[in-house]
């Protein structure tokens, strides 16, 4: 078997060793039932104890008050950019409805435009370059909308909201957790509605988990698909049709090594730790190493940096002598460009302490060439 | 490790040993990368070759003609009873817009169902007891319908489409195949779009397939959400989101067993000998076992029966019999009650041998006690 590489990409990402290494030894015969975990029917009571014991998890990582509902959705992230609308725009006070968006990088960007499908939108703020979140008093938020979506964590760009958004009492709080669910604490009940997908911090693709108020379920619009209504989802206790059984299994053993290694509050520290290590290098650097965002938004999750101001060059030999090292999914996504780190919850401490080295290795020697 | 059962599911459903084996073995270092399909970039291009082959070797066991795309998409079946009336609709030539509907049991019910949040339906026929299909002459098909929907297979009432329905020229014909597919031959030329969940002959749940005519791309109502829009999936070669990559890794696994086991005319002459295995011994019982459904469409896929005329006393005895013997999942849907055998194509001829058998036995004691 090839060692196991030091894997630094945005998702789907690395899991937790210890929950590959239980996945493969049920594989062929779950819980000496004789059949695997892929053939399981999602009736079975064995499954619905998965589920069952996934959401409570959930709830109990997360102290998810009892006033919300944990559902498990398909479509991901992208498709909550439209249930979110579909399922909510009823509440707005305007005709036609209308949805605030605050845009801070790529994935609420996105956000924003599959819901002008659905609502007027108002771009609560925006700042193009997204390096930065503006100031609370350059906010515009719409009284009258259905909602106010943000995103928590910015995957591309590396902007992360280190507190939830102060919005106006009575103003429904959307929240895409996505790339930074259970790394960090979050006051749910500030929340009108939080959704993740499960591919980067909490699992593989395939799942999709929205936590909901509860009187805001039953307010979808009647053309809403019912795998992507709140109300379905709801009253079938997330078996409206088959999901990804082997994905909901996934989560849950994630969720299992979460709560054995420190918790919420294990997972944070962590984060802390990790994404210092990488921020010390780059501010150390005299500038060899710059990160494009605002200091006090930068994530914590993704780490977007460029080398010598954007040497292309010199970045191709970056992640080639990364990988040489076994240190892989280190490159920039396309749009932007430069090298991304990303620190999921399953990457250590050493794991990121490595990739530092590396980068103090490769100035010192870039710098005597 | 418990020896594997036979496992006569209806779905999510038995898979072929070896797929389970090599999935096992490849589950923390896939291809000697050093980390785990799990934790695989759906961006990579590793995973571009998985999704590519997968999509190729579906072409060639099918035999889809060039001017068909196959689209891999994210929500089951139950998503596709939304996406057709969304991305079809503005085919119908009525206003409101119309669609048409074979209503042979559950599952065409459910689609029609669904299909009523944006389309006038027609039920073209319908037998509310689900036993038979209805002749062609009875049919009522509304030419100015976008599309005429059918269930090949009825997984809970086992009542399967033996041949293409005979519909007039230029109906937009949509199949539904998702628990029969590459069990028979099917001329997809004659349809529009054949739409299937993998969870049953094909894979495990978080996967769904699309095959969808090159021309009836592009025209989803503006309210289509980005996942369900075919012209989206399309034109981001099925990677419009993050897929569940494991999900796509196991049907290319699949459909490589499929191709080597004699592709689909090996599932074709096995389907054809399991299903004839057991209905023999229906048909041979002299009423003890009974099928209700007629015989010219009685499914190879799903065979539900009933055992002394619905005697649920002596139908928990069987069960309990079966599975101590290590037959399992053969409980009958909660709607129609009695006993179902699904036959799917990773089910051996053995394997059917052995539930016949059981069936014989188990007649032959109950009639002497």
């Amino acid at each position: 078997m090839a060692q196991r590489k030091l894997n630094f990409g945005a998702g789907p990402a690395k899991l937790p060793e210890s929950v590959l290494q239980l996945a493969q030894k049920e594989l062929l015969d779950f819980n000496g039932m004789g059949l695997s975990i892929l053939e399981m029917s999602h009736r079975s009571p064995e499954f619905k104890k998965i589920i069952t014991d996934a959401i409570q998890l959930l709830r109990e990582l997360l102290s998810i008050p009892d006033n919300y509902e944990v559902l498990f959705m398909h479509g991901g992230g992208s498709g909550q950019f439209a249930a979110i609308p579909l399922n909510l725009r009823a509440l707005s006070k305007s005709t036609p409805p209308s949805a605030d968006y605050l845009v801070t990088g790529a994935w609420s960007q996105k956000a924003a435009k599959e819901a002008e499908k659905y609502v007027k939108v108002n771009k609560v703020t925006e700042n193009k370059s997204h390096d930065l979140i503006p100031p609370y008093s350059e906010w515009k938020v719409n009284p009258d909308a259905a909602y106010l979506w943000y995103c928590a964590n910015e995957t591309i760009h590396g902007v992360e909201f280190k507190e939830t958004p102060k919005v106006p009492e009575g103003v429904n709080l959307v929240a895409d957790i996505s790339s930074n669910i259970l790394s960090r604490s979050i006051d749910v009940a500030k929340h009108a509605v939080i959704i993740a997908g499960t591919q980067k911090n909490l699992g593989i693709g395939g799942l999709t988990i929205v936590i909901i108020r509860k009187d805001l379920i039953g307010h979808q619009d009647v053309q809403t698909p019912g795998i992507l209504s709140y109300a379905d989802i709801h009253k079938n206790e997330s078996l409206y049709n088959t999901p990804c059984v082997f994905a909901v299994y996934i989560t849950k053993l994630v969720l299992e090594w979460i709560k054995k290694n420190g918790g919420l509050a294990g997972m944070e520290h962590n984060a802390e730790y990790k994404s210092r290590a990488i921020y010390d290098v780059i501010d150390n650097s005299n500038g060899f190493f710059s990160s494009p965002v605002e200091k006090s938004v930068r994530s914590r999750m993704n780490i977007p940096f460029r080398i010598n101001e954007g040497d292309e060059k010199l970045e191709e030999k970056f992640l080639a002598e990364a990988k040489a090292q076994g240190m892989i999914s280190l490159k920039g996504h396309r749009s932007v460009g430069g090298i991304r780190a990303s620190l999921y919850n399953a990457v250590t401490r050493k794991e990121a302490d490595t990739l530092a080295q590396l980068m103090k290795n490769f100035q010192a020697k870039s710098q005597i060439y």
